[in-house]
Formats: C-alpha cells, sequence, structure tokens
C-alpha cells in the first residue's frame, strides 16, 4: 500500500481514511484475464489534483496512474458562449453516444477504464481484439480516450452505430499529466495506426463556429446522432460540448422509463437544454410544436409503458444484448456488475456463427419497479 | 408570550427555542386594520400535534389557536386507491384552483388566514365585504375553510372563476381541534348563510367511485378546470385529491416559465402524474398524442417566454392584477409582501367606477432572472 499511497502523494495513514471514506475503492478483479495488475484503486471523487475516475494500479511494471477524463461543460447557447471561451481555430467533433472509456497497456497487455474508474473485463475483451498494441509501445506515456459505441454496449447500448462494440477515439492524452496532444498530432495517429476517430466535422475560427455548430446541430440531429464537442485545435482550453433535441429527448426518454433510477437533476436539466435552443434557434411556432411533441413523447410514452410492464409482467428491466468472444469474460463481467451493485439477470450464451457467445442481459430497475407497485396497489403519494 | 407557550403546551424557555429555529414566525403586522389581535405567530412546521400553518393569536378575547389545514394526500390511480382508502359513500367535491384560506372571527372582525399561517391583509379586507358575521356569532368554535379564487388573486391567479376575488368554502372545521363538519352539515350552513360553496359532483359507493371520478375528470378537464377532492361523507377519514391533465400541465406551465424559483420536485412530480393518468385511462395512440404535446407545450413554450423576457427586458416578473378597496390595505399588503420575502414592484392605484383601486403588482422572479442572464452572457452550465 506504501506504493499507492506514495503515487498520490499522501501518507499510508491518510490513504487508509481515502478507503474509510470510500473515495478511494477497489477497481478491478484478481483474475488471469488481468495478471499484468496486482491491485487496483479508483478515486470515487476529485482528490488533490486528480480527477474523479483516476485509476491507481500497481502492475507488473510498478505504479501507474491513469488520470480520469476531465468533465466536459455544456454550453446552453452557442453564441456568445463558443466566442468568449476560445480564441483562434476550434475544431468541431461530434460527440458519439456511447461510453467513456481509456485504454492503457500494462505490461504485455490492453486494458480498458470505464469513466468512473473501473477496469471493465466486457470493454477490455473488445479492446484487445481491436487495438494493435504497437501505438503504446512507440508512445508508452499516451493513453487512447475512445467512446465505446454499438448496440452490443452494456451500458450505453445504440442502434445507430452498428450491432457490435466499437470504439472512436476522440482524444490522446498523456495518462499521468492528462495533457492531450492537438487535434492534428491526434488525426496523425489515428491515421498511422488505423485507429476509428469522431468525425471531426470542421475546423474553423471561434468567432463564426456558433454558426457552423448551429448547422451541424440541425443535421445530426435528424440523423439521431447526439452533438458535438467543440475543442481549441490545441487543446490548450477546456472543451465545451453541445448536444441535438434528439438526443436530449432520447435521453428524456430513458430517463422517464426509470424514472426511479434517474433523478430529477438529469431530467430537469435536459429540459431547460430544450428551452434554450428553441429560444436561441429561433424556432417557427411550427418547429416549436414538433420540438414539444418530442419532449412529451420521450416523457410520456417511455413512463407508460414501464407503468404498463410492472403491471404485465411485476417488474421493470432494461434489457441489453451481449457479446462475449471467451466464456471466462462472460463469469468476470457477471462479478463486476455485481461489484458496481446492479442486480441483473443473464440469459444463457448462445453461440454465434463466428464462435461468438450472444447474452442477454437484464438490468432490474428496483426503484422504479418499487414505486410503480406502491401506486398500483392504491397508496397515496405524499 | 407566557399566555401562547401555554397554549401549545410549552414552557417559556422552549417556546424561546422554537422562535430561534424559526419554527414559529411573526404572522401579522401590528395595524388598528387587525385591532383585535395583539399578537399573532404561526407554525412554519408541524409540532406537537399542531400543523404547519397554524396559527397561535393573542387576541382582544384572548389566546385562540387555528389549526392548520391538514395536507390533503393524491391519488395518482383511481383504482382501486379509492375503494382500498374509504368505506361507505364518499363525496366527489371540487378542488378550484385558488389559494386555502380559513375564516376566523377575532373579537369583532373576521380574519383571513393563508395556507402558511399569515393573516393576509388583501384576503381580510375581501373576506369582511363578503361574508357576513353572524354565522361566527352562532358557530364561535367554527372556521370556515375556503378556496380563494378568481383572476384578481396575489397568489393564484386564475381568469376561469371570473375577475374578483370570490371566496367557496369546502370544508367547516372546529379551529382548535380540525374536527370537520359532515358533508351534509356542511351544506346545511353554506345554504342557510348563503355561502358559495365547492360544487358537489356525486355522492356515490367508495366502491364505484373510480368510475365516476373519471367521468367527471374528463369532464373538467375539457374546461380547464383543477379536479376534485374525493371525502369521506362524514369526514372521519382524510380525504384524497386527484387533478386533471389541464391542471398538470398548468402547473408545468407556470412551473418552467419560472424554473429558477419551481423546484426540480414540483415540475417531476406533476410529469409522473401524468403517466399515470394516462396509463390508467388506457388511452388510445391519438390520446397520447394529444396528452404528449400538452405536455411538451407547457414545458417548452413557457421556458421559451420568460428567456426572451430576460433578452428583451432584462427580468422575469409575473404580473398580478389586484384589487383593493381601502388604499391603507393596499399599504399594509406591500409590506406583507415584504415580510414574506417577496422582492415585487406595484403600479400606482386607479381608482375604478365603483370606487375601489385597481394595482398591477409585479412579482420579481429573480432566480429564473439570474439563470437565464447567466446564460445569455455565454457562461457554461456544469
Amino acid at each position: 500500500m506504501k506504493d499507492i499511497a506514495s503515487a498520490i502523494g499522501v501518507s499510508a495513514p491518510a490513504l487508509r481514511e481515502l478507503f474509510r471514506r470510500d473515495i478511494l475503492r477497489k477497481a478491478f478483479i484478481s483474475h488471469p484475464f488481468f495478471s499484468d495488475v496486482l491491485e487496483a484503486y479508483k478515486l470515487d471523487r476529485k482528490f488533490g489534483g486528480f480527477e474523479e475516475g483516476t485509476l491507481i494500479a500497481k502492475t507488473v511494471e510498478g505504479v501507474e496512474i491513469v488520470r480520469g477524463f476531465p468533465k466536459i461543460k455544456r454550453a446552453l447557447t452557442l453564441y456568445p458562449t463558443i466566442k468568449k471561451h476560445f480564441k483562434g481555430d476550434v475544431a468541431i467533433e461530434e460527440k458519439m453516444n456511447g461510453y467513456n472509456v481509456r485504454i492503457v497497456k500494462f505490461g504485455e497487455k490492453l486494458y480498458a477504464i470505464t469513466r468512473g474508474g473501473f477496469i471493465c473485463p466486457y470493454t477490455t475483451e473488445k479492446v484487445r481484439l481491436i487495438f494493435d498494441k504497437s501505438f503504446f509501445k512507440d508512445h508508452p506515456n499516451l493513453m487512447l480516450c475512445c467512446e465505446a459505441v454499438g448496440e452490443e454496449s452494456p451500458y450505453v447500448p445504440s442502434s445507430i452505430y452498428g450491432e457490435r462494440l466499437d470504439f472512436y477515439v476522440f482524444d490522446i492524452r498523456d495518462k499521468s499529466t492528462n495533457e492531450a496532444l492537438s487535434i492534428k498530432e491526434k488525426e496523425r495517429i489515428c491515421e498511422n495506426y488505423g485507429f476509428n476517430m469522431a468525425t471531426i466535422f470542421d475546423v474553423v475560427s471561434s468567432k463564426i463556429a456558433h454558426e457552423v455548430v448551429r448547422d451541424v446541430i440541425e443535421k445530426i440531429g435528424k440523423e439521431g446522432r447526439e452533438g458535438v464537442v467543440i475543442k481549441d485545435v490545441e487543446m490548450k482550453e477546456p472543451p465545451i460540448k453541445y448536444t441535438t433535441s434528439q438526443a436530449n429527448c432520447s435521453d428524456l426518454s430513458y430517463g422517464f422509463r426509470y424514472f426511479g433510477e434517474y433523478g430529477k437533476d438529469f431530467l430537469f436539466s435536459r429540459l431547460i437544454r430544450e428551452g434554450f435552443q428553441s429560444w436561441e434557434f429561433c424556432e417557427s411556432e411550427e418547429n416549436m410544436y414538433e420540438r414539444a411533441l418530442r419532449i412529451g413523447k420521450a416523457i410520456l410514452f417511455s413512463m407508460v409503458e414501464s407503468i404498463r410492464n410492472v403491471k404485465d409482467r411485476g417488474k421493470v428491466y432494461e434489457n441489453m444484448r451481449l457479446r462475449f468472444y471467451d466464456l471466462e469474460v462472460f463469469e468476470l463481467f457477471k462479478e463486476h456488475v455485481r461489484r458496481m451493485g446492479v442486480s441483473a439477470k443473464f440469459s444463457d450464451p448462445i453461440q454465434d456463427e463466428d464462435g461468438s457467445y450472444v447474452v442477454h442481459y437484464y438490468k432490474y430497475m428496483k426503484s422504479t419497479t418499487d414505486i410503480v407497485k406502491h401506486i398500483l396497489e392504491g397508496n397515496l403519494w405524499s
């Protein structure tokens, strides 16, 4: 433990205090699949200059710190927000709707770390199949920050990016300092090593970016895509995110389907976004009606479906289709889910033509189920 | 202070503690208009068997306790909720959309106490003009629990009940025990003394009330009315409330207009109501679309209007038209509003044909204004 303590610059008693206060938690499962890692912990909160989600791992090659991915702040209006926060040119990059993964090499193997700082067995398995290790040999200090997207996602399934889980690099950063490469360097590396990259729609002066972003947002919104991240081309300023109405409404639909699990903050903030966007886009009466219907449907239809599910089947589940290439990883993933505190059921694996195994993952939504049940039994709402 | 302390059954030091913790607060303004009251305090929280909003007044005739109006719980589904909570017959009474007022007589004059326990000068002035004191002479222990409705309302203005503030009795209770008269006794008294009464749509067996309520709700919803309160005809069981979709959406519209002031709880709970109602009413796809559009419009249109107001005029105000019969009461009301912590502006009074004075009351919505301003200046949302 002494090496872990010194890696984050605290004394041994201070480290114990971090564990006691649940700021530092175990982040992986001991298993041959993770054989390069001896111990690993994650920061559940910002601490001493390290971001939430920072991983501290004792590996076969010594202690490694993988910095948490920095929170990206959101613009509610494009103008004058972009102009105010950037000088010079900005890249307008696609924000894909998946989950954030940092890919690193420990010892001889690749590891995929999710936003919170867990080493995820499901994601790690796919990363090892897709990514060539040569990049990490050439650049031992760098990590690939990717969006993991696809229908076969255990966290954020979305069918618009294809069936199987895939990875799109959006940042390349120094894993211990979190310093990001410029947009140009990132593009060069991705091309050299053949990595998928989040689409860069345009690189324009920050003075006119609000106009370009608006056009992009209206176009990709119609395609059901999530939004954009606006980045200083040199990556010296913190980026800003901005999302489409369709993405906000898709969040609303998800949030109201599981309204017991998803907080009021989650839902409220998405409604506020819609208000500012509608105002800024100077929408016609007709477009406002369209947006209002989209919002209302997102809220109402999914809520009613959950109530119906409790009435008809007694429970609300989120149902996801997963794919494993090794059944050992399936076992590891079940343990991983259990440790994350998720109550879940899994179907038996069914072997696919290519030898991989398809599994259905049912995530039990206890809070929504309990509330609906309570109401349907005729109890009052305070 | 000793008599106040003994009235609520605490020692003098315990009373001081209640003041220190802001559980007990001053509830009126010393003024000849309130000459029968020497001191008055209100409970800002439930305390020792007394409801929130209970008034403890030292009057010219001794200390009086006026119990707070009990919170009415809400049904999210009509079936089996009503059947579960009542035996025998229930009255289905209109829940009007105004503010709750308890009318009592202290000394020689009538006093109107709002839900929180304030003696309101605006409401008191109207009550003294409308209500005959003979009822209170005949029944010195009773209070009239009324809904104060109309466009000229300082708290809940609504145009569907007419312009001037008016009062509809819904409960008659013992002011010190809070025991309610039966529905029949209430009807008899209201008829005898010529009081307006909240409409009783029907009196039916609790076993079939859910069907009757549903018909009533669909009918009055179309008229923009608020909802119903379902009451045990003997008033031995706590009543239950249930509202129309139109009322829920009208609340949403109000809440999103002043989204900085109105909490996430306020908005979230109204959306949840819509989900359960749509499910219980087994709505057709078409009716669900209608409801979704109603919800979406309520949310979006008012939010956009507030953003526009900040952009164009720098501030968001709620604008209400009030009427005073005596300008002294206008002065008292200004002081009352100030004590409630409301930041407001008033127009100069303009005398109407009947000699009364019309005043515009602008309630400043600081939190909404500040948030919108902050965003329009180009600041980020965390």
